[in-house]
């Protein structure tokens, strides 16, 4: 039962892979490489372990980590959905759920039942958990941003208001932090590579 | 007070951004292209979320996955070291400690401590959570390798008993794993991936 249980584990090891070669729309601080989703996840994963301090709600932080680690896997089937897109919903699509269920579902019953849930409470954003791996997630791109000249938001001419609406979840799961990124909004404008 | 030390974990995040640049010498499964450093970081913080109880100790797995997930932070100023080269020795460099000390060093003084603590940890491999995340180090590149047709085995001429040498520290981790890990050198060789 254990080395079915271990070829299975290690046969989602394999798969995970994949999410090093799906790109996001932002890049790499100072640069003009497209991150991959990998590179995000562990980004997002540092950020909760130094920032978790900033959480309003006293938080675990082993699942906030698991949550920011495992969030992008489902798109390895379902692709990277620009949040900035008009034409696609970012939340929970029918199509990430199958990926969930695929993906997970390479590990044993338990663990992908496990897995899955987790994931689903991240996408459902309402436990003091989801919401911090949430602020977490919208917080590295905007610091990616403001680095970048504006990176994405001068790429497709996204506007001061798109931007506000969906970084003010920050919120949420930190005041402090939603401080800090409004002053950075608003500095952008003043810098002029965010157009109000 | 906090918005200094928020300003300097901030700035601490920008940094460890470099070590998306830090190209490993193995590759992605089934790939020609190098993994880099986050990647990898990543990759092992999965594996250790889902092998955790192949551990032979009861770890706590927050301290393993922040381990994993800093371990190699240091190589943004000391670089990376094959473990196979016979002319450099990879464990715990002087290099690498000032490294340490210049990257954590940018976070607030506490957390600058407990990073550098940790690291250090990780590097010493004695406690129960330093041998697992060693384990899931040494784990990786082996999956990859026997995924990518001998991988860094092949190209650098690196023979069944050096990498057997190597890999054996899995066992102080999981005995478990070490056998499964044993079991893929043995096919390898009888696969003429990998030479005795």
């Amino acid at each position: 039962m254990t080395s079915e249980n271990l070829a299975k584990q290690i046969a989602f090891i394999k798969e995970i892979d994949k999410i090093k070669y799906i790109r996001r729309r932002t890049r790499l601080f100072n640069s003009d490489r497209n991150e991959n989703d990998a590179e995000h996840s562990w980004h997002l994963a540092m950020m909760a372990l130094v920032l978790s301090d900033y959480s309003d709600a006293e938080v675990d932080l082993l699942k906030v980590i698991k949550m920011v680690l495992i969030h992008d896997i489902v798109e390895i089937d379902a692709g990277d959905t620009f949040i900035y897109d008009p034409n696609k919903n970012h939340e929970n699509t029918e199509e990430e759920l199958k990926s969930a269920q695929r993906i997970f579902g390479l590990l044993p019953e338990k663990q992908a039942a496990e897995f899955i849930e987790i994931w689903t409470e991240f996408e459902e954003g309402v436990s003091e958990e989801a919401k911090f791996a949430r602020a977490m997630d919208r917080l590295e791109p905007l610091l990616q941003n403001t680095s970048n000249d504006g990176g994405t938001w001068k790429e497709f001419g996204v506007r001061y208001q798109q931007v506000y609406d969906k970084k003010k979840i920050i919120q949420e799961g930190s005041k402090e932090l939603w401080s800090y990124a409004e002053q950075l909004l608003e500095d952008s404008v003043k810098k002029g590579i965010l157009e109000k």
